[in-house]
């Protein structure tokens, strides 16, 4: 193998898929970048077995081939190579990376032991702005289970029930709450042809670390992400990379079920006012259960308090427009800050509910994004 | 206790006398923060028996006293709260903090528990830019010894021997390398009183801690900072701040010994260069010794290289000036891009010997900061 490529490229390129990390201490090639030159110029590859990250950058080939390097020796490196033209070369199993007065020699891998990424031949069934997709998913992961005692809601729900009327839905719960997120999706961005192949299958499961992953690599701007679901994978293809990974098996909860429909009172806050609020009873919160009480009073004003025995105690009244009864209810604070903190926009909506149902919380100026929260009982 | 002073100030003070870090676990009173009147407004002090820090912020006080509260959760309420006035008020042990509808109750400590930090009467000897004193000291702390078994070079040597001659000297050594940074002084800003009293004590040694909290503290601009040695102490007084240490004792090496007269070759090479090329060799040092080779050659280059048996190896040639005979030498790695990251300006002197005595490096346009390195033998 030879090849020419530059060193911003390259460099881009392992930025991503060397981010993959391998928990297979077993599988010692998993921490091997595979470098395979073909028509494009170089494909980086790299995978856990659960996730496959590739990624293309143009370059010119004197010679085909293969092989697999260290990746964070071989990232480590380019990183701190000058810009510029680099050539990669092999020898045996020796890689010579070349640049402007640097030679560098690692001793790489046979590229036929590393494992074979899955080649998935479906249509994309679905075109939408990567930016939108990625802002979406952040706005879930906090409520992500973390617990593997119920493996299917250790990821996302993507909901496709209603993408025939040109929606699609992200929930995540972790059975304390639940956050959702409705996208619009344009009908000449769903491929009727790829729809009719996935057939009944109305919902698929994405692991926590896939859209951690996404999350982390999904552009900006115009970039554009198609994404494939063929039996248990999904494929993300954004500019030059594309992610696959497999899906959670097993039956998600039925989140509409757990939407309240009803509320006993209702507030509109300044997102910063109840942010700065809740953060400051969280320092009392941390020794008495994490919970803070809030007071909603027909005086336009929310009482926030927490308290720590032998510690002490803070209360902070904040202006609010409240609708209906006086109410007061006890949430977590960290789940109430991990709401709040993927809240869009200068104003909440509480709609809360007694210790007996669950509170929502959203933008007052967008409902795409809801977020429920049970409340901690007295 | 009764006073009103302002957020943006407590939070400043906060910063810098909350960094104290109590090391101390059987005096729990440690991770407490005095707090006092005083006729200017509040003194907030920390102190872990080797370093005391004190603040004075302006402030009105409506009635005199004193308490402790934990550091921590104090500093962290504090900087969470809206900026504006905040009322600081004790009821018994109970501080009642009350800002722009926030009321924070917190249990509080006796002050008369609190270590009484030790008075010094003494002059102040010197009197140097703060923003001078501190580069000088993040110039000489990579150096600094980390090993308990010398204590003597586990601080920066503060040589005050030269001082009638207008220059104080820092040094820094762990037996592997030697950082020395000579300071000038005016001499209007030597007190002859405090030098007398001074007597016979030609030099002192500071805690790293003590250092790292200068550095951390020490402002930029015009702020000047007042140095007052009194016994086993040392003061240093800047801003609203001082800080009290406690001195090392022992005998510091003779460092002037140490340093070479003579050397064999001579590179002036490009700082941005030589860093580069000395942490791409880093990269397969760390696997074998920490060790990087250097070859001066005649051809005006500088070779460096590393070696991994059984990962790779890489060699990097950059220009240089070179005076002097053919050379290889090999040094530490970390050692070597410590005193580079210390040098200031764009070119760096490598003043080199064989295996068998150390090298110098220093800027070119600035001889005021030597770094002295240990060769390795082959």
């Amino acid at each position: 193998m030879k090849i020419i490529c530059t060193q911003e490229n390259l460099n881009k390129a392992l930025s991503i898929v060397g981010k993959v990390v391998n928990k297979n201490t077993t599988l010692p090639i998993l921490n091997n970048v595979l470098l395979k030159t073909d028509k494009k110029g170089l494909q980086l590859s790299s995978t856990n077995l659960e996730i496959a990250v590739n990624y293309w950058i143009g370059g010119k080939t004197e010679e085909d081939g293969e092989i697999t390097v260290p990746t964070k020796l071989f990232a480590n490196f380019i990183s701190n190579l000058p810009n510029g033209n680099v050539e990669i070369k092999t020898r045996e199993d020796m890689v010579n990376i070349k640049c402007n007065g640097y030679k560098i020699n690692i001793k790489g891998v046979d590229a036929r032991e590393y494992p074979l990424s899955p080649k998935i031949d479906a249509v994309p069934f679905l075109k939408i702005k990567s930016e939108i997709f990625k802002r979406a998913l952040s706005q879930v992961i906090p409520a992500i289970s973390v617990s593997e005692s119920r493996m299917e809601i250790t990821g996302v729900l993507l909901d496709l029930s209603e993408i025939k009327k040109n929606k699609i839905v992200l929930v995540s719960t972790d059975s304390y709450r639940l956050a959702e997120k409705t996208l619009k999706v344009s009908p000449e961005n769903v491929s009727q042809e790829a729809l009719e192949v996935l057939g009944d299958l109305k919902s698929v499961i994405i692991p926590r670390s896939t859209v951690q992953e996404l999350v982390r690599d999904l552009g900006e701007g115009d970039e554009m992400l198609d994404i494939i679901i063929s039996e248990n994978q999904i494929v993300f293809t954004f500019g030059s990379a594309n992610i696959l990974s497999r899906l959670i098996e097993g039956r998600y909860p039925d989140y509409r079920q757990i939407v309240p429909e009803k509320f006993m009172a209702n507030a509109i806050i300044n997102v910063k006012d109840i942010t700065n609020a809740v953060r400051i009873s969280g320092f009392f919160s941390a020794s008495s259960n994490n919970s803070v009480k809030f007071l909603l009073s027909a005086d336009n004003k929310v009482e926030i308090s927490s308290e720590a025995s032998e510690i002490g105690n803070n209360n902070a009244k904040i202006e609010a427009k409240i609708t209906g009864k006086d109410l007061e209810v006890v949430y977590n604070y960290k789940y109430l800050m991990d709401g709040l903190n993927s809240i869009i926009g200068d104003e909440v909506v509480l709609d809360a509910n007694d210790e007996n149902a669950p509170s929502v919380i959203k933008s007052v100026k967008d409902d795409s994004f809801i977020y429920i929260i049970m409340p901690i009982r007295g």
